[in-house]
């Protein structure tokens, strides 16, 4: 959901490079692994006013390395590669780069030893990592053993620089970034983002449609939702324009908005429990500590939380929290009742101001008529008294419990706002 | 690090299509989400035996559309699209497969009702979601409101197939699924992966090198890595080579093999512990709850942890766990004496057989030059007495929190497998 592109405005103070990711590996499409450099390159990108113009992922096929670097170079002036630089002979990144561009290959003895490190014998493996591509500049990587390389040149005559990184994402982030940073400031193109909790994809785009339509004049409106988190996109050349297109979507989303840019959503209850001294517990049955975890998450978190507890067992509940048993019994762990307890049982015994359960059926098993996988129930206990809320969701384990973590810390945020409209996601 | 691919034998029972796939979205050029769509359609490629052969990402543009239409009718029999079948002027994925295969776009009275859903008045998103290349054929969506639509035909003379599905991953893989069920069986290729944990991909690789090297006649050995677990999968034409493959491999790497398939490592964990009739808790302070939120992730985890605690602030770890004071005040709380006194003391309160402790800076404040971010303890105690660990890493908050939900729960496996060797990622 976004509108038209920006016109490209004057006051860019550099040239926007356009630029394609090539990701290598047998392994990514046989769905081994999955791959999240696309996406960090991405934002890279993006940060520096860079355009991505497309991404391809190719296997360890000298063809096809080769054919995805001549398709690069129809549409991009900078192509970044990542994999296939590895030790082994089905690494095949160096040749393709050097066929495309009609180089030799040639080993580096500056980069031998390196390669070698501190084993007796010089093995095949090291002395491909100290091969290259005629001519190109060596890429130094700090956490790792391959180096990459960026070649400049033309292929089938259109000018192109290619950089290759190796495929490990804590070894390429660095090296992308210095690469990056070396070519220089991009369009200053500005971006700024809302990150939105509490309403659906269809109704941020109901409610922002005007300022969507309107913005064709100068700015980029997207809106992209991930688990029951929505982020609201707005690019343009002009950043006055972002900041003012900005403004009018933040007055019409109101309380839905917890943050910007790369805000989270425990950071933004965090801050929210900081500012007014509150301490927080929580006490968790089917999430089985990731309330907690997420809190946690936050640097800083350890001024909001001291402690936490996981009831899986109803005996647990009973002996750490102090629900009876003959509520347990007469409602069930998954009801508002037990959920209730729970809260005010943990702010209780653990002295924190505000407390929150969750107790549900995250399946496969575990379902009944009454109470189907995907009945969640939680509790909020503060000063002012205790709250409940019942969900029935459908989806898979690690769904349900992810979304009942998102919806706890929202009902934790709506407290503290006090908002008047309770929108859980 | 994979060895030569497979030839293809006569024993394949079906053909394995040559698959690509496409996403459409501006947003994700933009690095607002990652795609996991890529990898979930992947990996039930091949469950199918068909063949990936590629994979490519354009953004909300026609002509880049079209353009990545027929580079996929060049190397593919079936292209599948993700993305761009909303409900706005944006969502062009209709219009490129249109112009691509030079047919006219039609609005279906009979899906026209579908789209209105119950809203009162019909709108442009409606109407153009009940729009589709003339003699598509309509896919269902059961979880949305985008259905998606086939169209066979041929692009640039080649015949190419290509399946539209909406971009959100809930709706997307049972419409995908289903689809693939109907385009039949594909060369039985069998795949076997061997999950592994407390090696590193070079140590892995350096123990498998013969097998890879034999492989070569048959089968296609591949490592990968991803935060601690490794994943070792071996692939071929020949059931039983790949069998015997595999079991090589899984005797030469012995106990650091905790699973097959996409078994995951708290599963391994939780099963150990069931089979052995054992209850664990865990008292988490760096981890602030992951690691009971990952035996929790487990179905049937309610059989082997019934409570656990995050004690957070010193204070805690005396009240929960009676760690004294003393100990903290003398040592500090990242301290092996009192991981020690953490797990001991959550094993006699809780009354579980196994107690697992964490206590770490995760950062990025609060090192000393003693003790830097980064550094973890970790205690485990059990009727055989009390271990302790301390491990110095380098990373972010997010990857040190990881990495100690690996180790606490590797640091269990081990020692429910009495194993000689206390190898830790």
């Amino acid at each position: 959901m976004t509108a038209a592109p920006p016109p490209r405005s004057p006051s860019s103070v550099g040239d926007a490079l356009r630029v394609a990711i090539l990701s290598v590996g047998d392994e990514l499409l046989a769905g081994d692994i999955l791959d999240t450099n696309m996406h960090g390159l991405a934002n890279e990108l993006a940060a520096r006013g860079h355009r991505l113009v497309g991404t391809a992922c190719v296997g360890d096929d000298l063809d096809a390395i080769v054919s995805a670097l001549r398709r690069a170079a129809e549409d991009a002036d900078v192509l970044l590669v990542t994999g296939g630089l590895g030790p082994t002979r089905d690494d095949l990144t160096r040749d393709g780069v050097a066929a495309a561009f009609g180089l030799a290959l040639e080993e580096r003895a500056d980069y031998l030893a390196q390669a070698q490190g501190s084993n007796a014998v010089l093995t095949e493996g090291a002395r491909l990592q100290a091969t290259f591509p005629a001519g190109a500049t060596v890429l130094e990587n700090a956490r790792g053993t391959a180096p990459g390389f960026l070649v400049e040149g033309a292929v089938d005559g259109r000018a192109l620089r290619v950089a290759c990184f190796p495929g490990v994402p804590s070894e390429l982030r660095p090296m992308a970034r210095a690469l990056l940073d070396g070519l220089g400031p991009g369009a200053r193109a500005a971006t700024r983002k809302l990150r939105c909790c509490g309403a659906t994809e269809s109704e941020v785009g109901a409610v922002l449609a005007g300022v969507m339509d309107r913005a064709r004049a100068g700015c980029l409106v997207g809106v992209t939702a991930s688990k029951g988190i929505l982020t609201v996109s707005v690019r343009g050349d002009d950043a006055r324009a972002v900041d003012a297109t900005l403004e009018e979507a933040r007055a019409l989303l109101g309380d839905t908005v917890f943050g910007e840019g790369d805000d989270t959503h425990p950071a933004a209850v965090v801050r929210l429990l900081a500012e007014r001294g509150l301490v927080v517990t929580t006490a968790e049955s089917c999430t089985g500590g990731l309330v907690a975890g997420a809190i946690t998450s936050v640097p800083g978190s350890s001024e909001v939380l001291r402690e936490a507890v996981v009831t899986y067992s109803n005996e647990a509940k009973t002996a750490r929290l102090g629900v009876p048993e003959a509520l347990l019994a007469e409602h069930g762990a998954v009801s508002e009742p037990v959920a209730a307890a729970m809260a005010e049982g943990a702010r209780a015994r653990s002295g924190a101001d505000v407390a929150l359960s969750v107790s549900g059926i995250a399946g496969p098993g575990g379902g009944t008529p009454d109470k189907p996988v995907g009945t969640v129930v939680f509790g909020l206990a503060d000063a002012a008294g205790t709250v409940t809320r019942t969900f029935r969701w459908r989806g898979g384990r690690d769904e349900l419990r992810t979304r009942s973590v998102t919806v706890s810390l929202e009902l934790l945020r709506r407290r503290l706002l006090g908002a008047a409209r309770d929108r859980l996601p």
